[in-house]
């Protein structure tokens, strides 16, 4: 813990989005001024998130119209690092995507080739899919017996939902791996080495000039301990501080919200 | 292994279906000669299977048809199993069930409420389903976050299939627990003691006045050796002699096949 040492030191801030930026469809009060504080000061700013069901497009116009103008390159989502990654392993390659019309339409954009056949599937994507169906397991059951790979998106167990929560990847993932008896090999998401790695390759930071700010204790601020980028936690989506002192891994720093961080150029952590 | 010891002293025996009565839709030969060959000599014959997805009455019809006449009341399914479990524990209890339509109605008829009001539910039933859904799964999902408990009908990660195997209820139960984070409480199916008291109920015979014969290893075997009753493999199924060899289980007798068994009423192993 860095109480009394400035944020101001970073160059990059890595912003998780739900329970960081907003919640759901509501700005947390005083987002945009700090975001729009960081970027007067120069500073880069990235928007992080683990789901794939939106495009960054979809993201940067939410952002915008919430009052805080971003571009699609400034959001890095769990879709977008799988696309960057399938690109790196294996270009051009078939895959089966267990997923919903978003990140199916960004990778065949991507230049994949989308088939069903198992005899031809080289890779199983797994997504969060509120369209999953035995159907889907099946074909990805005979592609992975036939030698598929199996990689996910991201490895939550349930997203926030207007109404709680619901089941997230791990569900798809879960079903996958109990008939297959296979584990999946990569989840690129948070906290993966990953997506790191396409956080700072897009910023062009070192991870000891950047902080991530996220609300989620076991992906956020895990994902920075892993690399070296620096970390503050929010206590304005799952995480209270209950939690957190209960919790092994310890941010570096700790705000009550992301208001809180312009307000505070000095970066003092609220709570320890 | 006992292969001198006879069989004939044996009261009751325990059919297990696919893979040993008949493969899919192909009576295994000599299969009717030996179930006629036992029940001529005064043995009461029972048929087991772990599938869902049909009722005893679809069991009996399919056996009589291939020319093993058989009632409904010598045929013992999982959905009968969990009909007779539920029934135990909590009558008349508000059941989900992630299920064919075949199940649903035999829990139905059996008594049970079915809804899919989350806070209604009292018992989450996961059963082999090739209708399932993201939807079913959340519905599961809510329930058991409200308390609900979770139960199945088999472990069976794949099934028999004309075209190989698909995917069977492991599916289903891993996607659950993938998301609940939590396991299930009781799976009535083989190799469960829960099958076993139905089966002995059934037949009105003590463990060790029964043989099982079954082509698994880790179901029919199993169930027998972890309750006392004798247990036959054959070869006609999914464990072959390879298996056998490298497995920690070993079966009191081994036949090629079912229709050896008429042919020696000595019962003699014809492999060790």
């Amino acid at each position: 813990m860095e109480p009394e040492r400035s944020i101001q030191k970073f160059q990059g801030f890595i912003f998780d989005l739900d329970g960081t930026v907003y919640l759901g469809e509501k700005l947390i009060p005083g987002a945009d001024k700090t975001i729009l504080t960081l970027r007067n000061m120069g500073k880069k700013v990235v928007f992080l998130s683990n789901k794939p069901l939106y495009t960054r497009e979809d993201y940067a116009r939410k952002l915008t119209n919430m009052g805080i103008p971003t571009r699609a390159s400034e959001v890095i989502n769990s879709s977008y690092v799988m696309a960057r990654y399938l690109s790196k392993v294996s270009p051009q390659t078939r895959i089966y995507v267990i997923g919903e019309t978003s990140i199916i339409n960004e990778l065949q954009k991507a230049g994949f080739q989308l088939t069903e056949d198992p005899g031809e599937i080289e890779y199983v994507v797994v997504t969060f899919d509120r369209t999953f169906t035995y159907e889907k397991l099946n074909i990805a059951f005979q592609a992975i017996k036939q030698g598929a790979h199996l990689i996910a998106t991201n490895p939550d167990r349930t997203c926030p939902h207007e109404d709680g929560e619901i089941p997230d990847c791990a569900g798809m993932i879960g079903a996958v791996e109990a008939v297959t008896g296979q584990k999946v090999e990569v989840i690129v998401g948070k906290p993966s080495s990953i997506m790191v790695e396409v956080i700072l390759n897009v910023m062009k930071l070192r991870p000891q000039d950047c902080l991530i700010i996220g609300d989620r204790l076991s992906t956020d601020i895990t994902m920075g301990k892993n690399s070296g980028i620096h970390t503050a936690l929010v206590l304005t989506g799952v995480t209270n501080l209950a939690d957190l002192k209960k919790a092994k891994i310890k941010p570096d720093y700790v705000f009550e919200s992301i208001g809180e961080i312009h307000k505070e150029p000095a970066g003092q952590s609220v709570k320890k």
